[in-house]
């Protein structure tokens, strides 16, 4: 039985040679490592002469942008796992990598070992894609998940997640949306040729969904997912970024993606509809996506070769959310009195938002108004949603959640 | 709005030109394509000496195969969506390819536009695969989701396939298996590194398969795909390749692949359970994974270097389908009289197969028995249906369905 060592030698055509392993507490013990190799001076071991590949899972801003900038420099092609990074500073990166020649690779940056960015950059590279959109937090999709089957609510349900190492101790990053939001950047950049930051991407987190909006999506026949949508505009002079908890139908793919799994539709214009599903975080999956990636930086290196840079050139600007079209469905407690509904109506068709479906249930003088609305741009339903907000026979709007993948 | 010819330059890096077509038929109307580039002679065009690369779509064995050769020895790159050339002679044209120092790529030979290919040749690269199953045959799928949907029998379903153009007038090729066997011998040498011709497929094609048999499918939570399967054995030391109807849970992500789709599951020991779904067949979406190829097969070249190559180091042996540990699920007609259950059970015991679920039904002196076994091999499984045809008290063996996916 060959060993694993062996079969990356033999898929790269040499071997590959650990020369050393930059950490931050060097007296870890760590299982099937030659302590010689551990430094704390990831820097020195960057500046040493012999290195051809570095691989990066620090995380965050610094020091991973320094030290990635010092590999380039160095002639050093980088394998990372740094959305944050790349979502901040992809395009710095990418020129780097370039004025290098060498390779930037980060398969495991975007939804862990599911094969997302190679299929993208360059299996679809003959194709145009117009629209993307994925569940690419596992923790988010794992608390709702719990939230559709067994009715919990958000707080129980993060728990559960908590308790079973999905979620973190903070997980603010993951349930705000900024996860997600990072990671929407960088497969926005991809798939639209362009440059997307994280500033670019709307987000809404998924803190305030409620066993209510459950209720009210399963009435729709729909359940609800935080999604990573990227579109390229009708005109196709523009794009948008948006990470936002969404209705989606049971009938659509992304709806029966259970548990920590990740999945992302893209929709191209010869290809169809495509989906890539997987774990999306995780120790293995992760080590997985880099080490395909190890393969690839190492066979360009043995070539004298790099592999797709940066592509960018279609220079698209990104919309605000006000541009976005899309549909609400809005919760809204209301007087129990005769012209509410009318009035109601009124105020969306001043706002040029046509109304798909509405249920009204009431009982003791209270009663509820679900209104579910065509397609319209989200300035217009947001403005709907604000003068609904002013009438005097609505007391208050008890939820708003968009509906997607229809 | 840039052109299309302008986005695959940019991507490229380098413009791309069409030097000529070569067709069959050339007074056939090809709209935008200039009549001076057609040809009816192919072998001149690669003759030529200004070719770079050679996109291969003709399909079947010669003179395709003849072909592609030719191009290799003008130091020409193929990309090819020759799935049936692949299966039978992919080892002697990744040698001719590698010989001239040239890229075969052939994604679009596999699940349409499904990206396949170059997710396991590249992004797994660092993996190791264990296990693939897969919905690769859109026409067979057609089939059985209307037999699944409506009710309908095998007959019925094919003509209705037929009138919408997703079978062929003579569907020999699908139904019977023989397309998907192709594909899974192309996967299996991925998957795995080494070498599986069409010759070491075990397959079974769908005609046998009825509305009693969906009908007994739904009882156990489950429904029938025509599935492509390929397993290293557990000691690692082989593998198997297979094409066959199954039952396969309801709750299993391929039991959702609807239509005419294609879809693939990919077990891989550090990355997980990944799924790849799209269409698989097509005009655009082949013209899309045609691209996809052509753009990176022109960017190696203006690297002077060459993409993966045939990757078969493993060189492990194909067991046969007696080997495959799998389960059956039998329906018998039996005399409708005290100790046929007791007879039956004692052939499955003799030949070491253990029986999870036994269903009776009887009326009019005539009974059905169910059974469902457990795991044992395939031989064992057939030998034990062989036995039980030589039972006096079995009156027929109504069907036999493996099952999957648990």
């Amino acid at each position: 039985m060959t060993t694993h060592a062996d079969d990356l030698t033999q898929r790269i055509g040499a071997p590959v040679e650990l020369a050393g392993v930059a950490v931050r507490r060097p007296s870890k013990v760590r299982e099937g490592i030659d302590p010689a190799l551990i430094t704390t001076d990831a820097t020195a071991l960057l500046k040493r002469g012999d290195i051809d590949i570095a691989i990066e899972v620090i995380g965050g801003i610094e020091p991973a942008r320094t030290l990635i900038t010092t590999a380039f420099e160095q002639g050093i092609s980088v394998v990372s796992a740094n959305k944050a990074l790349l979502a901040q500073d992809g395009a710095a990166l990418h020129a780097a990598a370039e004025a290098g020649g060498r390779d930037l690779y980060y398969e495991a940056a975007v939804a862990g070992a599911i094969p997302l960015v190679r299929p993208m950059r360059e299996s679809l590279a003959g194709d145009k894609i117009n629209r993307v959109m994925g569940i690419v937090n596992g923790t988010t999709n794992f608390i709702l998940d719990k939230m559709d089957s067994t009715g919990a609510g958000y707080q129980e349900a993060l728990d559960e997640a908590t308790a079973l190492g999905y979620a973190e101790a903070d997980p603010t990053a993951d349930v705000e949306g900024y996860d997600a939001a990072a990671k929407a950047a960088i497969l926005a950049g991809i798939a639209f040729h362009t440059r997307v930051r994280l500033d670019d991407v709307y987000r809404e987190g998924m803190t305030e969904v409620s066993a209510a909006d459950f209720a009210s999506a399963k009435r729709m026949g729909c359940t609800i997912k935080l999604l990573a949508i990227l579109e390229r505009a009708a005109d196709g002079e523009s794009v948008t970024a948006r990470v936002h908890p969404a209705m989606i139908p049971l009938s659509h793919p992304l709806a029966s993606v259970r548990e920590a799994y990740n999945a992302v539709f893209v929709e191209a214009e010869a290809a169809g509809r495509l989906m890539f599903y997987g774990p999306g975080a995780g120790g293995a999956p992760t080590a997985s996506a880099v080490l395909g990636d190890l393969v690839a930086v190492a066979r360009n290196k043995l070539a004298e070769a790099t592999g797709p840079g940066e592509s960018a050139y279609t220079q698209l600007p990104v919309s605000p959310m006000g541009d976005v079209v899309t549909r609400y469905h809005i919760s809204l407690d209301v007087a129990d009195k005769p012209g509410v509904l009318a009035q109601v109506a009124t105020t969306f068709a001043e706002h040029g938002v046509s109304i798909d479906t509405v249920r009204q249930q009431g009982k003791d003088g209270e009663a509820s108004l679900v209104v579910v609305t065509h397609r319209a741009p989200d300035a217009a339903l947001s403005g709907t949603v604000e003068a609904l907000r002013k009438l005097d026979t609505v007391r208050g709007v008890a939820s708003i959640m968009r509906v997607e993948g229809e």
